[in-house]
């Protein structure tokens, strides 16, 4: 039997909070399970990566490319007034990187989305086609 | 005369909210008047970019070098817990990268840092050594 490296999966936690797109190249890219803005959520597939500073300097690269793609997707199906790109990561330790569309009005505006109000639930109908935009856009 | 293009300048909020401490090949690195947490951030010297997908190509690659070098930085000089990379400029139009460093038990702890407590000076001569030893890590 000859040595594997550990596989990689996605953390339950994220597996509980988002719904997937669709996998690029490193990348499984997801859609928050909160409706009050726009999220998506960039999780590289290497088992163990916790920080953008834990992937091989290829990888960080193509993590770039990566939060590109995503960003001007998700400008292009919402007309954001902002994109919030972030690598947090202090209560879920899997690398995950949010971009989030952000509108002036929208319920925290200005400040980070993270704890401002409690989640909303997708209507199903405009969270299906929000995905086919996104997987369009992204070229999914 | 010829066309010039237009100069860059730091933005007067990152001006008050920041003190110097030098200039990597793209980017301003500057730390946070902040003193509840260790808190970099990274401005790219070019006028008019406000989002990381306005930047060209080549910019966003050096982007990603730069916040590693901040990253390993700040983590080496600090041993950190956990490091936060966010892109927001919800406030501050001037495309800006914070890149901090969390420790288990800090004022904000498991939450991002944002409007959690509200700031703390340095003692100059923390902040002064701080800065030092930055330099030093970065390479300036």
């Amino acid at each position: 039997m000859s040595l594997q490296s550990p596989t990689w999966s996605l953390h339950p936690q994220l597996e509980t909070d988002t719904v997937m797109v669709g996998d690029l190249p490193l990348s499984r890219l997801l859609v928050s399970n909160d409706a009050n803005y726009p999220w998506l959520v960039l999780v590289p597939r290497r088992p163990g990566a916790s920080e953008i500073i834990d992937l091989e300097e290829a990888d960080r690269a193509r993590l770039m490319i990566e939060i590109t793609m995503a960003s001007r997707s998700l400008k292009a199906v919402t007309s954001c007034d902002k994109l919030n790109v972030a690598a947090i990561g202090n209560m879920v330790p899997q690398l995950h990187v949010h971009v989030i569309a952000r509108r002036r009005g929208d319920p925290a505006w200005p400040k980070p989305v993270w704890g401002a109000v409690p989640p909303r639930d997708h209507e199903p109908t405009a969270l299906a086609n929000f995905i086919a935009d996104l997987r369009r856009a992204v070229g999914l």
